[in-house]
């Protein structure tokens, strides 16, 4: 379990309200950002303060892994919408019964601020760069005490909401393919059944793919269209019907492939995330797993794209 | 592959233009019927003829197991829609060349009919309470072969329907539990969401059972909440939240029981369908099971109902 901070920045109502933390993946300037790829690194049960406008009102726990996701629409619009692509952290929030106000004892606690990447600076106001920031346990303690958070009664682990999230960005994306004039009637239909890993697209799979790449089913009743390089995520709609950005996969191991929990090399050995304990790895059997079989070259730059974007390192 | 002859009677026009055949599961006075019973023992790539006022028209490949499905609503409505549940075997026909008359060749194929549960009588007419009957190989090679049917190209196995056939028939019952003026909106809502094993019914079952009773698997993110009883054919709003009626599974796992490869004996062993073959139960893991779990005495209903209705035996 990790500790964590939030500086909100303008953003606090709306991702309080909508159970959220959201940021984009780079620094306006391409760059990475430390603070943005902590977003990927938290994970279900951490504990996260919400720190803005000086003091500390809610904290929360983290109820699923970040999903890629675009800026949420209520930020208001700065530019298209989809072009901010970003990462969406589930929580469930839950108010402090009084206000921390960090600056206030800043004495007591300066001691448990790390000394990189650290959420306030030297006169304890908020580091302007920072967003997500790791915090010791001490620090996150003192400041729930001092909150008066019940912590006996600390809300348990909230219900995963990786699945409904994910449901409202593809209804979103649905919404614009249906509605985009440059398509014909069949293109939109298409498009819209390879949400569901259904139609041409999977057809399209079947012609390049035959089995399980992680348990080698053959039989294809038990075998899912699953997109390498998610649906709502795809550029075009060529990307979201493409036969090499699909892979057959039984249910579970599409879940898992889907969730980030697994990914492939470009030459088809199986890559287990750190996410899945020891004990899932086997009751899945992925320790029994076929042979890898090396990926054509337009599978690969998908492939690519997941190990980046999808998979939970 | 087995072989297969139907009788159609009135229905062959939506059976042929549908893709399916359908029949009720029972005889009108409640009484089992070998011809009805046939219906699930018709697997994908199995070849049946079509048979229909003297004449054999068409020939069909089974394209998926059948599905329990309430009758058609172009066959006409003949008292209440969701009375009539049956079997829906969904096929892909083509055309013969000609129309192959039993009657006139009858000669030469009548000691190909079977003695018990012949599609025609003694005098090569149709038996009126025939409808889907098993033939051998040879029958069935003579009637293509004189039918011109190019048997080189036989279609090859279509792709399976029991996901469309299901949505479809799922789309139907939230129709009218949409419209259902006796149910509060949340009550909808939450009978609703259950159609994807989500919110109060997940809630339900998680209350009752902690992990996939065939992998062991207990983290919730990687379980899903899956019905007993199908939610299509579950009779009530009670029976649709019932969180007895749940189990959580993994994907995979949940799509085996779906289907109907797998069930539950009343003390938790694991039944699987002959249908599986050695191959697929051993990718699946299904050998490495884990120790069986007795059932409620609430849950034991509704897996009398997937045994009877669900499993292919």
């Amino acid at each position: 379990m990790k500790y964590w901070w939030v500086n909100h920045k303008q953003t606090q109502r709306q991702e309080i309200n909508g159970g959220y933390l959201w940021s984009p993946k780079k620094e306006a300037n391409g760059s990475k950002s430390h603070f943005y790829d902590n977003m990927r690194r938290a994970e279900p049960g951490d504990l996260v303060l919400s720190y803005a406008n000086g003091k500390i009102d809610y904290f929360g726990v983290v109820s699923d892994n970040a999903i890629s996701a675009p800026k949420p629409e209520e930020f208001g619009s700065t530019g298209e919408y989809w072009s901010n692509e970003g990462w969406e952290l589930p929580l469930v929030w839950e108010r402090l019964k009084e206000s921390f106000i960090p600056k206030r004892r800043f004495p007591e606690i300066k001691l448990f601020f790390p000394e990189k990447y650290s959420p306030l600076n030297e006169q304890g106001n908020g580091n302007q760069k920072a967003y997500l920031s790791e915090i010791p346990k001490e620090l996150a303690d003192f400041v729930l005490t001092a909150g008066g958070a019940d912590l006996a009664s600390t809300p348990p682990l909230p219900e995963p909401r990786f699945e409904a999230i994910e449901s409202n960005l593809e209804d979103v994306v649905e919404h614009f393919v249906r509605s985009d004039i440059s398509l014909s009637e069949t293109e939109r239909n298409q498009i819209c059944s390879a949400r569901r890993g259904q139609g041409e697209f999977r057809k399209n799979v079947i012609s390049i793919e035959s089995s399980c790449r992680v348990t080698s089913v053959r039989r294809l009743e038990f075998l899912v269209a699953s997109h390498i390089k998610p649906w709502r995520s795809c550029s075009s709609g060529h990307e979201r019907l493409d036969g090499c950005n699909g892979l057959l996969l039984t249910p579970t191991i599409d879940r898992l492939f889907d969730r980030g929990f697994i990914s492939f090399s470009d030459s088809g050995e199986l890559i287990i995330s750190s996410r899945l304990d020891k004990t899932d790895v086997n009751l899945f059997s992925l320790d029994r797993r076929s042979e890898p079989r090396s990926f054509r070259r337009e599978q690969k730059s998908y492939l690519e794209y997941h190990r980046a974007m999808v998979f939970l390192s």
